[in-house]
């Protein structure tokens, strides 16, 4: 038997693959250089590739060449990975109808316009219809992916962001955090009290100065600046393709940490793109293996590494140097204690580590119910601050602070919020597992030499593509299946001893 | 009879216009912000791309279509010029087999490639196998066109720039150049002798305070940079779309006439692409009207305009504060003398209004005999030498002064060289036009107002798209067709009389 369906089928999906790239660069382009006029020419463009991408993919033959394919019993383990991982997107994409694809679309770009102006005005109602409108479009995708990928409805939907992900798991792990971050919690709290952190260094801290400190530590990290940049966007994010890794940041004056903590969290997903397989570029294989491991390589940088007394050893000369501080405020320790302060906010993008996961257990509820259709909209902003409250002790006095703050339900993405967690705990276990496996690690960061980790990072993970699934390459990697066990010692570790 | 192949084909070519735009984005990140690095990826993006527009605008149910559209009676005019543009663009498209494309496009990249080093290197040798081999391909193509089109085969490539274009009537207008143009430049070049031109500021000039004029002077010219962006590139271009218009410069702390006059120039063509008619958007109707016309529009801002004493008068004080300046060589007229200073050169980008005319009939004759087969390549180094020299009076000394110069013929653009010099001549005729038809224009460039030349530009130019052919739009704005008297009469104002 010839390799013949499983080469047209590479060949298709490299045409795929490409035309992802492109709306790469579109969507980077929109959010750092695209003047607002341009605003509506790039969803003519944006939706040209959607449409472009969805015939190349949902082309009848493409299902012929899968049944084919999986028939064929030549294929090497790169190759049947890379077909699974085909057969996973055409099931994705082929679940749903055209007018679907459609409905979504249009619902989620006018909710999302209108989530705005309501976020904006603290007015829930506004977007209520158009929620409701959008979520009974999720609903109906969720009820056809599920028949077609045989799994729940809300699992249906999680699989996009996390192939093979299962609530049933989620809910266990989930559940480990609950049982012991309050008492945590209130430890952390008491501890701080009575030894709290030493004042921050004073700005303002010129911008071009701490533009200059992220290059600096995007080259230590061992950012590739051939094959990749750092701009400025309005969110920060990491875009572009392996060989042209766009990452963004935001620049405070009053506050150069917040910078400096993106540009290390966008370095870790820019160093995994990087880190792909190169033979398998194009490849659905060669693709990261998603968002809760690629969450996981930007927290193992920020959270895990960055934010700790070795790198700040190395980092806090830096930090002086670029804003020619002096005194006690700028010594590591000093830094250090700032950087890990805790504060239970309304704010899920300014939490620290330990209360972060209540906000992501809180909205991982609560689509859960809305999915299966236990909650209705109109009850979401009271479920949201009674929920927010028994997790976190406090309660949002407005939906700004509540169930209006993040994009994500807005423009229709239900099942993503927990790849966050999991992404923290992934990190977790994957540092503690890379520190054992070589002292020269731990040494390394306190001088400024990351190669090791970044090494055992590519062997471990980045270079694997999705050629193992995410639960296989934890285990591999790090000797036992995911657990809270490694981000509960962590946190343990970081805020009870300092 | 129902005008629903006309509509299939718009829809068609809607989509075709989108990718056409994408094309653009990708095309300005090159140039402007892409890491060396993500080269190959983009060559990958760009030929996908070209793929799609290829399978979109020859498929047979095109041809068939146009043929089905064009027994249509009850189409207006805007839909027939419409239906014209797009047969325009199928005869250039279908002509070819998909083979020579490829073919094309592997051997223009090479070339180019090799060209660079070649051009760097000073040796001809080391491109000409590839050039040859170009040219062949090219000749091939140009004989594919000539009996689709039923045009000579120069005019069958020349067509694809500058639509209707016929090399018998530019033959005309290049001798009525060409008998005026040495006399004159003698003139010119002895009255410059007797009355040399004052000296220029002197820099270094800060390249924040070169770019802060350029915008400065792109308001005043009403660029919209809602729609719109100035960037650097290596070689100034206009790009982008007709709602998001990227125009770059490159800056020279030396001399900043250069950039300056490049984001004048980048602007007359960006103003034509915004001031396109929006309701004819992504349609071939709807584009801007061949190279010659454009350049038209960059040349009239550039040359006509911006180089006068009267735009001067306003623009000289702006020039003084950019940079701080005082004394007499910032006065209006020494920056005039020093704008409008003759000299002849080997370089063509370099020339000046009264020279440059010269570089092009010399490459439209060269370019003219190659596509016949008249002349070797292995000729063509000393025919370029013996050719300037009885132009120009000079004779370069290498080819990197003389046939490696431009990147047009090693990049597969036969038939592109003449429309610069249509360009100059067409902007001296529609500049001179636009004076006569109201005296606001005139006035309003010393108070540095153009209103009325953008809204004459725009009525008489921008907003026809290609409603019309070249010729009509010149001889509908001007009262007459295109000839050499204007560009001939502005030389004679501008040269003689300073």
């Amino acid at each position: 038997m010839s390799k013949q369906a499983y080469l047209k089928l590479e060949k298709r999906f490299r045409r795929i693959g490409v035309i992802r790239d492109i709306n790469e660069v579109l969507h980077w382009d929109n959010a750092t250089k695209m003047p607002a006029g341009g605003g509506t020419g790039r969803s003519n463009q944006l939706a040209e590739l959607c449409n472009i991408n969805h015939s190349l993919l949902c082309d009848t033959e493409t299902g012929d060449l899968l049944d084919e394919a999986e028939k064929d019993s030549t294929l090497g383990s790169w190759q049947l990975a890379n077909l699974t991982a085909m057969r996973r997107k055409w099931s994705h994409a082929a679940a749903l109808s055209e007018e679907l694809v459609l409905a979504l679309s249009k619902a989620s770009s006018k909710c999302e316009t209108v989530w705005r102006a309501a976020r904006a005005q603290d007015n829930f109602a506004t977007v209520l219809p158009h929620m409701d409108n959008l979520l009974s479009l999720v609903r109906e995708c969720a009820q056809a992916k599920s028949e077609s990928l045989g799994l729940s409805q809300y699992d249906a939907l999680l699989d996009e962001y996390e192939p093979g992900g299962l609530s049933a798991d989620i809910d266990v792990r989930f559940a480990e955090l609950e049982a012991f971050l309050p008492g945590f919690l209130g430890q952390v709290l008491e501890n701080q009290k009575s030894n709290p952190p030493p004042a921050m260094p004073e700005g303002p801290f010129n911008v071009a100065a701490q533009r200059k400190l992220g290059l600096q530590l995007m080259t230590a990290l061992g950012f590739d600046f051939k094959h990749g940049r750092l701009d400025v966007s309005l969110h920060p994010f990491c875009g572009g393709t392996p060989d042209d890794v766009r990452i963004t940041t935001r620049f405070d004056e009053n506050d150069f940490t917040s910078a400096i903590m993106g540009v290390l969290h966008e370095t870790g997903h820019g160093l995994y793109e990087r880190g792909l397989p190169q033979e398998w570029r194009y490849q659905p294989v060669g693709e990261a293996l998603g968002m809760a491991i690629h969450e996981s390589q930007s927290l193992l940088i920020e959270m895990q590494m960055s934010r700790s007394r070795p790198f700040l050893e190395f980092a806090a000369p830096l930090i002086r140097n670029a804003f020619g501080g002096t005194g006690p405020a700028w010594e590591p320790q000093s830094l250090y204690r700032n950087l890990i302060n805790v504060e239970p906010g309304f704010i899920r993008v300014d939490a620290d580590e330990v209360t972060y996961p209540m906000h992501v257990i809180l909205r991982y509820r609560l689509e859960k119910q809305m999915i299966v259709g236990d909650l209705a909209l109109s009850d979401l902003p009271a479920a949201w601050n009674d929920g927010l409250e028994s997790l976190l002790g406090i309660r949002p006095t407005n939906d700004r602070e509540g169930c209006l703050q993040d994009i994500h339900w807005y423009d229709g993405a239900w099942g993503y919020f927990p790849t966050y967690t999991l992404g923290a705990m992934t990190a977790a276990q994957l540092f503690a597992a890379a520190l054992q496996s070589d002292p020269q690690i731990s040494l390394g960061i306190a001088k400024g030499n990351f190669t090791a980790l970044i090494t055992w990072l590519g062997e471990n993970v980045h270079s694997l593509g999705c050629s193992l699934g995410p639960a296989n390459v934890i285990e591999k990697a790090t000797g036992r299946p995911l657990s809270s066990v490694a981000f509960i010692s962590h946190l343990k570790a970081r805020y009870l001893s300092s």
